[in-house]
């Protein structure tokens, strides 16, 4: 499998040129092979022949989460005997969604990878130690693999949690990178210090940070980053996908937001109302993954909220970025009268750099109010616990509850018995109804 | 990746042909690469000349577990940029062992377990359900991805343990064969009976078994076989394979051992001397697998001990078979004057219905001596307790320390933290010093 990854440097109406032909004949393939957008166009009356480029998108109805979740078996555009994988979401905001894969997708996925991996400048001289589980139906440990042994990397398959394996690992195979949470990676770090384990002095030179943000939205590092930093001889770098998208959007070493993948996807940012936000505003990633072949999408809206970049980057490439996740849509909180989401109570949190560990946690009052609160570690002191509170009132003019509980209850919401990937943000308000 | 399985088929002088060709291209390969076995041949005025076919194999000496302990990376016959992944052995006789793989060695086990798969007669209709781990190292759960998906079939990577998850995926995607160690089916089956779901209404109709035999050394179903088809609709394929040999031998439908793949292993039944036992004899299976890239092994002695059976399989294929394996070398018990192996502690016990669960745990008493008990859940009466006293007194004429203690420590110590395989022998011997 050659990949040209020349397009990324290309002038910027080259790659609108060329996201131009991918998109056409992936909305050619959608609509003669899948249902769901067959019965869709129909039903608009809308036909291949009124959407003569990626121009005329907004003209294609979005498609939802609900959307596939009431309706997935007519999103499957392939007979059963050619799927060759099932994978699903993390269903963090409901049922996971069940994927389909064909042997065209999986490789599709090795590509994503491989391309991502290239963007760290990650090459066939690294060993890669994948920190993250590759059961559980999790697509991007499997896409981790594929990608990086289609690069030529060397891959140790580690799994999840259990510093001591971990170390194992470290000690025995010398791997330059790292794929990890960064909460994961730092929890890590400092199992490694309480060893009497320098994390510096060992092999890992590189760690490819997933599911949380490493920089606020000005690209400023943010305090897991330092931290991190601080503990490892490292350079970090973001990557944001999803299992619907099956694509990655990786940050170069200039670290200023995650380079779209020119071939493989196209990403709008629009508001509640579907329209494109002002270039540089917040509003929710909305997706057209290119070349899928088991269950093509278009114009898919994530639920994640995040800036585009269109400003060509320092590194030399053309490819829009995509910065920091600033909040889930399904995770919007109600609290006495202001709205606001998880990562933002994350980002003050991140400012202390006493507190190591917390969740952040939703649940319903008896009137059927959000009722909110933020646990943190029984170690940390009364003065820590006061900060917090000032910080958090003064940036986002929130008072939520702190309440302070012991590690292990805190580690085992973060990571809950079965799941896959460590969440801070505990939503309890549909467990109670 | 298009497969030729005719040569199962072929005459008994056919397949041997195949077999000494693609020996002496890898014998080749071995010496003109492996800085191992270069040093080996040279120290004993061994040259590629004295071997002018397979019925020269005698003359390699055997290579141990030892000898690829002690001399791990002079094993390895690739530059450090050709290895793509790194896998261990499962350590149950010491510190685990490393294989290096190259992206050649991916593409063969991928091969070998397609060529298993099809052993066991699932096709690209069919939905298997991996319930082993892919992390940790663990060669064998990829090498079940990669030949399923080679294969055409569709796979869900379940991860080990976790019966609600497990069933979640049952609900969900109706898998029609389970990859499995069976004592794990038969636990995970009556978890689904204890739940009101019987499974022999679910979609499951193979379970193809790891790592521990369901047949006796005459083929007969074992008790966890006829446990398990009295739980499931199902037939029952026994595997048997190893990191180091990356390659399966299976059972056909006609469960009378599994299958060589001749063009992909040869193996020989060797005594303590490195003699070949009488055909149908028990020795130690000792393999030459074919077209290894990263590490390829002459005459490994694997440790296990099984039969070799020649006469053509009711099938058709006349592939050699091996017979169930009946004890593991370095398990050998001393136990007051007799020795015997773990294996034929567990035939037994597997002979009383009401027994679920056990472990057998050897020590050393204060003397040195071996100290050998079988600790059964607490659940039993004594008159069961009695029953395996005396059919373990009758039929290896032992009497090892039977002891109770509670279902949660038995299945703490089958399956402890940070494992991947379960193991039912509890070797604490070398712990103790």
């Amino acid at each position: 499998m050659e990949i040209d990854t020349n397009s990324d440097f290309s002038s910027i109406d080259d790659i609108k040129q060329l996201q131009n032909q991918h998109f056409l004949s992936h909305l050619s393939y959608s609509l003669s092979h899948s249902v769901y957008y067959q019965s869709k166009f129909e039903a608009l009356d809308l036909s291949l022949e009124d959407i003569q480029s990626i121009d005329d998108i907004h003209k294609i109805p979005v498609t939802t989460k609900e959307e596939i979740e009431r309706h997935n078996v007519d999103f499957l555009a392939v007979s059963k005997k050619q799927i060759i994988e099932y994978v699903t979401t993390s269903g963090t905001l409901g049922d996971p969604i069940s994927i389909a894969l064909t042997h065209q997708d999986q490789q599709r996925l090795a590509r994503n990878e491989r391309r991502a991996l290239e963007l760290c400048q990650i090459t066939a001289e690294d060993t890669i130690q994948i920190t993250t589980t590759l059961d559980k139906r999790f697509m991007a440990g499997m896409a981790y693999y594929l990608g990086a042994t289609a690069l030529g990397a060397s891959v140790i398959r580690s799994g999840i949690g259990d510093p001591d394996f971990q170390w194992d690992n470290i000690r025995r195979f010398e791997p330059t990178v790292l794929i990890a949470v960064p909460s994961f990676a730092y929890k890590f770090g400092n199992y490694l210090l309480s060893k009497g384990i320098d994390p510096k002095t060992t092999s890992v030179r590189k760690i490819v940070c997933i599911g949380e943000p490493i920089r606020d939205s000005n690209f400023e590092p943010n305090t897991l980053h330092q931290k991190l930093t601080e503990l490892w001889d490292v350079t970090l770098h973001s990557t944001y996908a999803s299992t619907e998208m099956a694509t990655a959007f990786t940050e170069c070493n200039e670290g200023i937001g995650g380079h779209l993948l020119p071939e493989l996807i196209y990403v709008e940012i629009l508001d509640d109302h579907n329209q494109p936000v002002a270039m540089g505003e917040v509003g929710e990633i909305t997706v057209t993954p290119f070349g899928i072949e088991g269950m093509p999408l278009l114009r898919y809206k994530t639920g994640d909220l995040a800036r585009l970049h269109t400003a060509p980057c320092l590194c030399g490439r053309n490819t829009p970025r995509l910065g920091a996740i600033e909040g889930r849509k399904g995770q919007m909180i109600k609290w006495k009268g202001t709205t606001l989401f998880p990562q933002q109570i994350e980002n003050v949190l991140n400012h202390i750099s006493e507190i190591d560990n917390y969740i952040i946690e939703l649940s319903l009052d008896e009137l059927g109010l959000d009722k909110l609160k933020v646990i943190l570690p029984d170690h940390l002191d009364e003065y820590i616990i006061a900060q917090a509170q000032r910080l958090l009132q003064q940036r986002l003019r929130v008072n939520p509850i702190l309440e302070q509980n012991t590690a292990a209850y805190i580690s085992n919401e973060i990571l809950p018995k079965g799941s896959r990937k460590p969440r801070r943000f505990v939503d309890k308000r549909e467990l109670v109804h």
